[in-house]
């Protein structure tokens, strides 16, 4: 084993399984308080498992005595016994993180006195329903109201909506610590996956939530129509609220996106979570690897954090007959970049959380294209008519692969010149798009579609333009993808107008210039450009061009000897 | 569960465990036939397990019984038992592919009967002394001589390197079922792991092994200096092997990459291998998904097994001290990339395989660049001298990343030009190498440096040349990765020699020109070819023209009032 120590283990569903899942592979020792068959105990057979519920204090006392370092899974636990235990024991995160953390109005206030933007949020205890009107008066209708404590899942949160409801709201939650939190607008969510370390904090990439019946149902890493500089603040605002917290071991940060792209913490939980499951195919080391590797005191670094491959996390909820969520898990298997986690819970109850499904894939638009069916299949089991969470649900519905190659020309004069161009594209099996834009007569579409080029599935552009030949240069300069131009032979000055234009671009916007009206070359600069990290498309391009020299070998032969031999 | 049916195990070392890991996600139960604290049921908690050794042919009875299908970890099985039990339960694979298989001798015997390409060999059974005189007079020295069963990672070879070692050959194995290959003078060996389902024949991506006193000790993905179609070769020939044999699972092919490029079948493994552990992380599915898959007849398509990222795995073997496998696994946590897999088992015996690292990245250049101290260190714990397998050892042993981008001129003279561009390349972190090479001094180098570009850490080439500037077209008429020109003005035409010879190439080898001695524009097209798959490049760069954006409008700013202002 890579440590000796015993890690103990408050709570055995599906994060202590997957947990347990990494700690099996370094081969630590997990002892888990929780039911007999509970998810992580069956993947885990040795003797030091506790049987009891982790909120029975003997219980945790007995998980402290045959454990070194003590942590949770889940944060709705009894602070005051790992209090009593940390005297003999590690306990990690520290028990006054998870005291402040399990009540979500001490959260918010703790997180609001350290600087970290939050919603604001009123207390109710005590206040009755004249202290829910005052909130409509004070922050207006829509408001949140929640309990402080034991809600997750949409369970404990009302959405009071106008005066109308304040006493369906209090009836509902009234015999709770209750709290109101004023409304957010947000765009979309985002949450970042954060890891206390003994020496700092690190942070997971920012991924996009997609919550339906106030259940996380799918992330997306990386978020959609998000820039990376947004995702980046993501990241500094969540390590911020993390690095205000004693203790170590990994924190889920959820946040609000509001519509002038400004970040709002919603909430964090001290542990493992649902939107960093993704983690265990998308990066070098995953949450449960980082939680491990933080609690124990094991190397960690940023660098073990990165994103491998665009992913989508899919979550298998128990559905309306009790085996829907294998019926989801199986159809999972048939597509080709997904893998299928299933937590060996036994009852399938509605929105129960069964398992998951992450799909990689090179590119987000095709992990989307993939993930597409089966968010189709998901809601179909759950009764609800088919619509589609992404906004290229236009393209996502179709078969075809997404675009690598967008070819641009001012006007669809040019297409004859393309046509060898775009043969080569088709013959490599490269998939592209042709666009019709003009610098010229439309400026401001070609500015939209270069500014939003690379967050499609585009990798590179090919602009086609004679005469004073812009096309390509605008575009470089609204986008960081390579830009190829191809000048066109116009009218006058047999295309040399077109390729001064382009190859005497300004210090700073580069176009790839190739030769006059040679959309071949065009074509098969994109496919290097393509093949310099594909080596399948490359070898394809390999192939091509050694079936062009025998070809040329072979009109030597016939030259020289009419045989067609080769030398 | 995915699946309700029980899957028996002959054996719960680590290639049990591993697919027991794979098993736990889809809740597929799996009982294991082995000794109580083997491997495989450390990780797997329930009662369906049996105690005792899966030599044992009770034992096999009661795991029957116990089980829907049937499968191996090992092929050392008692293959008349399960031809018993066949009549009762599934068994994957089938009971004659694994007497087949465990007979070395038949097992070549069969392949050469199916028309596969094996190593010549001669049975050796009941010959004595003299049969083994005999084979160094048909195949002449060295030969191997192997046992015909039994015989793995070393044990039961014995290289016989001329008739002085007849003796002690024979004396070391002569109680042994023996027979004889001809030697294979080979210069590497491949290995592709390959999955035989209801429906055909699948093969994951081919794979260099490298052994080590016969046993296992690294695995390349992709191979290193193989070409694409021999890699293709490998698997075609895998493929071709494997449909010879009847049942379904996966099956582990080691072959022998000759100095001629043809290739020649080593072994066959009827099981999950070695060589196939880089799949848990570098593929959508494992090798034990894919076994799984294939034995319980569930999806599986040959789209499932993509390289998702080079990588290459390093096996964990016990060493000099009881303790140094875990010292190598802990020096493997402070590696970016690296997954690390011990095996729980007990005594670490020198030799005995205690674990395995896989590390994947971006590119093989990467990879090898991070797994060379591990090697070292697993060297050095071994008392051997370090030397790395690499060829690249060179390069590999700086901490200098390996270069993206190849900068070459004709001549230092064009050096001043290119000055503001490798500036551009420094500001931005992309590592890059400038070489001096003529077109028209030095046409053999520039051949020789071109051709073997993209098997190398290159992504993309910029060549600068001024007058007839054949550089760069040279280049890209050698290479399939993109190649920048730039033409640099000479002492006549102000540049317009270099800039046309660039932009004019003929239909087929296009050469991405920008303009008269922008050597930033060619730096910057070079970056944002890279940054079209690279995000964290793209981000890089668009922050970089974020900069010269805001630049200007400050020196807009300072025209129209001095204060500097933004509008």
């Amino acid at each position: 084993m890579v440590d000796n120590r015993k890690v103990g283990v408050l709570g055995g569903g599906q994060l202590g399984r997957m947990l347990i899942e990494a700690a099996n592979r370094l081969n630590i020792q997990v002892n888990v308080l929780d039911a007999a068959s509970s998810p992580a105990k069956q993947i885990s057979a040795h003797d030091g498992h506790i049987e009891g519920s982790f909120k029975d204090s003997a219980a945790v006392k007995t998980l402290a005595q045959a454990s070194d370092v003590v942590t949770v899974e889940i944060e709705h636990v009894d602070t005051h016994m790992l209090e009593e235990v940390a005297s003999e024991v590690v306990v990690e995160p520290s028990w006054k993180t998870l005291r402040t953390i399990k009540d979500k109005y001490a959260q918010k206030h703790y997180l609001k006195e350290h600087g970290v933007d939050v919603a604001d949020s009123i207390d109710l205890e005590g206040k009755g329903v004249e202290g829910l009107k005052e909130v409509g008066t004070t922050y207006g209708y829509p408001y949140m109201l929640k309990s402080k404590t034991e809600a997750y899942d949409g369970r404990g949160n009302f959405v009071v909506k106008s005066d109308a409801d304040v006493d369906a709201a209090f009836e509902a939650l009234g015999k709770r610590p209750l709290y109101a939190e004023r409304w957010a607008d947000f765009r979309i969510e985002l949450a970042v996956m954060v890891v206390k370390t003994k020496d700092g904090v690190l942070t997971f990439p920012t991924v996009e939530t997609v919550h339906e019946d106030s259940i996380c149902k799918l992330t997306y890493a990386p978020p959609r129509n998000v820039s990376e500089s947004t995702a980046q603040s993501a990241q500094a605002l969540a390590k911020k609220a993390i690095g205000a917290f004693e203790g170590k071991g990994v924190f889920g940060v959820e946040m609000f996106l509001l519509k002038d792209d400004s970040l709002l913490i919603n909430e964090i939980a001290p542990r493992p979570h649902n939107s960093g499951h993704y983690t265990i195919e998308a990066c070098p080391i995953s949450q449960y690897d980082a939680h491990l590797r933080a609690i124990l005191d094991l190397p960690i670094s940023q660098s073990n954090l990165r994103l491998r491959e665009p992913s989508i996390m899919l979550n298998i909820l128990g559905g309306q007959t009790p085996d829907s969520h294998v019926q989801v898990a199986r159809k999972a298997l048939e597509s080709p970049n997904a893998s299928v986690h299933l937590y060996g819970k036994g009852d399938a109850r509605p929105g129960r959380k069964m398992g998951h499904i992450t799909v990689t894939a090179p590119t987000l638009a095709a992990a989307e294209h993939e993930i597409h069916p089966l968010i189709d299949f998901v809601d179909a089991k759950k009764g609800k008519k088919t619509t589609t969470p992404s906004p290229r649900s236009e393209t996502s519905l179709s078969t075809k692969p997404e675009p690598l190659v967008a070819v641009i020309m001012g006007s669809d004069s040019d297409l004859p010149v393309l046509k060898a161009g775009l043969q080569i594209l088709e013959t490599l099996h490269i998939p592209f798009t042709t666009r019709i834009t003009s610098a010229h007569r439309t400026p401001d579409w070609l500015r939209t579609f270069s500014k939003s080029a690379s967050a499609t599935s585009l990798r590179v552009i090919i602009g086609a333009a004679g005469g004073a030949a812009h096309l390509p240069g605008m575009c470089a300069s609204w986008t960081t993808l390579p830009v190829i131009g191809l000048p066109v032979k116009a009218t006058h000055m047999d295309g040399w107008d077109s390729l001064v234009s382009m190859t005497q671009m300004p210090r700073g916007e580069p176009v790839a210039t190739v030769g006059i009206n040679n959309s071949t070359n065009a074509a098969l600069l994109a496919v290097r450009i393509l093949g310099a990290e594909d080596r399948e498309i490359r070898e394809r391009l390999r192939v091509w061009m050694e079936g062009n020299e025998k070809e040329v070998l072979r009109k030597d032969g016939v030259l020289l000897g009419g045989g067609g031999r080769l030398i």
